[in-house]
């Protein structure tokens, strides 16, 4: 079940050094690996493992070619090529093409022929499920939703009316897609709900990690651009747009209206408010909250790492001081305290 | 299948100016309207697009009913009016009553002769459905469980055993409601479990958004009251309880035992700790973290705003060094710098 | 159906000051006991309800028992003992052995005789189902993976293919465990998937709570140990490692390849950043960021606290002008200002 290096070399477009007829059948790090596994080596603090390893392969960029006791697959990315050859290894298997005795598939859906639908699956009449798609178990695609080819939902997602998703996306379990957007309107007596009528729009080639929600639009829909990435527990509010191929981190929360350029790259527990713009190849580090549009590309913060707790207390506290610091510098100045107050609103956000 | 002017001025109050016969069918946005829309203009960041839109009929307020280029349907509170006839003309489609047949039902529950429960749903023993409600696709409603008239849970939705739902609620797909609250005793060697027997109580008109958990109490019940809106993954511990018409943004974190007031607005992913208390009518800006009680009405934020990173990463190290910037000031003023180690203690949290 | 407290003294080895005939048959708080109920003293905020309460019996340290008003079992440690009298007198309801007709269960998995498979559940091929182990209604467990002895996945909970549980755990209803890591290797054309080939191991004695996720390995397997406690929406990312007794609050994020040691208490919302590692012992409390490993045991902290919006747009005001504060006090002292561009990157983390 093995593949020898030399097809490995050829298909991926890979330097070999070292003897093409040799077997790899499995993945594995520098570490653990051992015959017949293939590694790799992409990040630096992983070098010092290079020499020790057992594996039979490693994929590795031309600088540490030299330096690996095993044959190596020379690449100028070799993270990339790693996964590719790892996914020839590590195929996802496949289902048997047809629905389950036990789904529940109305009679006016449209479920391709080649297409698997799995136990305890829900697809109501309308809905489209394309080729060699698979909706796994416990899945609901409520009427009118559409599953393009090859699109994986693989347990227990939901996916709302009239929810339209692209080609050989991946759907993690506990996903939905499609509920309605946070929309009420303030009255005397409380909130009135506003009807969320418009829809979810999901590209191709986007994954979308387990209990991650992404609501319909209020009018117009909710879009997700080709290649998008999205971990685990992300919310992505109603008429958001992700552009193609941005990567975001688990725990992020996108509020309505925003807009997210390509190509951007939000860390984990990010908070984005409502209305913005973030233009392309913005990169926001973990833990930022972002209150307004920001111009890309560039990088943006507002994390703050933790201390130990007695200092952290003491930074609070002077915190809170600043005022009084800023006074009695003024004074030293001979300054007029006063004219602070100006100045905060000029710079208050 | 459109509605007339005419009939929405008088079923709503509303003043128009136009043509009560003309018809309306949907609503759009300002921009995208057409002939037979309807539109509203509510946020005056949107005035911009009134001149040129197409819409048969704007809701609008009086200041802006002169401006409008269609026919003009008047409130003081536009949004709400026109939440209210987006109500009408997309209603939400009627689920026929009965149980389906892959639906499990267990004899000891009581499902009203007009509700509705979904494919692949389960019900268990002492379970109450109430008139015309829905329980969707592979909805759990465990053990007395009871669910009040006109109550929606969407697909998927998790009611432990006990909880109890008032009327004309929506729940939306993966929300979990009565889970054990996170109450552990520590131990010689590790924690025991003690068990949670409180219940969860949820008022009437309340929407819970996609993913969201409500812990069941520990001893006594967890409280949502009447019209509360929580928005998606908001994560609500035992004993918690939030008053009327209060409003909880998307990825919030309520901790245990804390009291939220009525008519409070708590933005999106900000975190209370837990035995706290919140007045009326408090709000809290988004990403904040509320470490005391706060007396209402009133807002209070903690959020930092992103800036460029190396800017952050600046303004973080300085932050580490207000200490010898306090004491760099205290000697120039002739003072000991010594005593700040007494405010210290008294302004820290 | 009550238990005396003679019984409950002997059986947890307690001091009981009062009649040992007297029965209790449920728990209550200090306020809402009544005759019948068993209460309980741990933390001192509460002292000021003991005088008052009409509970038969409360569970208190030898400090209090003498101000106790009914009859009193002494434990040094009341909420460990309580806990324990509480399983004893609300003891989880036994499912029947079985599976339910509705289930889906592969001929190639393996189900305990006396373990439960509830409605609507889906076991795939080569799956494990331990003795006593409980597979409640719309659980996923799909191929290849196991669970121990006495376990509960109370309702839709997913464990992917080859995810291993150990003995005694509690999963929630919406838990994922298993579902792919979130690695993408970047390349010219957006991102290349890396197939995640790892697993899950959960040691014995674990609680997991709603709607929480659990990464697989990318290569080798995450690791949750024995007597590990996940609150609700808690997000591990893969090959996270998580020592024994470790308790982690609601809505933490841990990013892919940070361990966690034993005995550490993460409180809610904390985000730690991927390949760091904490020691024993380690505490964070609530709404903190880690950026860096930490060791054990120490609290550490970065969370900041709500105060009146218009003071905190101030301090933000004045963190920004942090730099020119310092150039005015090293202007005073007759310094050069330029040497804080040296300090800031000695500081900057």
């Amino acid at each position: 079940m093995g593949t020898t290096l030399g097809e490995l070399a050829v298909r991926f477009g890979l330097e070999l050094a070292g003897d093409p007829a040799l077997e790899v059948s499995r993945v594995a790090t520098l570490q653990s690996a051992g015959p017949g596994s293939l590694s790799f080596l992409a990040n630096p603090r992983y070098r010092r493992h290079l020499a020790g390893t057992r594996a039979t392969a490693v994929v590795l960029d031309p600088r540490s070619a030299g330096e690996c006791p095993a044959a190596a697959l020379v690449s100028t990315n070799p993270y990339a090529a790693f996964a590719r050859i790892a996914q020839l290894l590590h195929p996802e298997p496949v289902a048997p093409a047809g629905i389950h005795a036990s789904a529940v598939v109305d009679p006016g859906a449209a479920v391709a022929s080649d297409a698997s639908v799995g136990p305890q699956a829900v697809i109501e009449a309308g809905a489209q499920v394309g080729a060699r798609a698979f909706v796994g178990p416990g899945c609901v695609v409520m009427r009118g939703a559409r599953i393009g080819p090859d699109s994986r939902l693989v347990a227990r997602v939901t996916l709302y009316p009239g929810v339209v998703l692209g080609s050989r996306c991946i759907l993690h379990a506990g996903v939905v897609i499609g509920a309605d957007g946070f929309g009420f309107a303030p009255d005397r007596d409380g909130y009135v709900k506003v009807p969320q009528v418009g829809g979810v729009r999901i590209g191709d080639d986007v994954d979308i990690g387990a209990n991650t929600t992404i609501d319909r639009g209020a009018i117009e829909d909710t879009v997700i651009e080709d290649g998008v990435k999205l971990d685990n527990q992300v919310q992505v509010g109603h008429n958001v747009r992700i552009g193609a191929h941005t990567v975001v981190a688990g725990c992020v929360g996108i509020s309505g209206s925003t807009v997210v350029g390509k190509r951007c790259m939000i860390g984990g527990a990010v908070g984005l408010a409502g209305h913005l713009e973030l233009g392309d190849e913005v990169i926001v580090t973990g833990y930022s909250l972002v209150t307004r549009s920001l111009p890309g590309p560039g990088m943006y913060s507002s994390g703050m790492p933790a201390i130990p707790a007695a200092d952290w207390r003491k930074t609070v506290a002077r915190l809170r001081r600043l005022p009084s610091l800023e006074r009695r510098l003024a004074l030293l100045e001979g300054r007029e305290p006063g004219i602070d107050t100006e100045i905060d609103t000029e710079e208050e956000t």
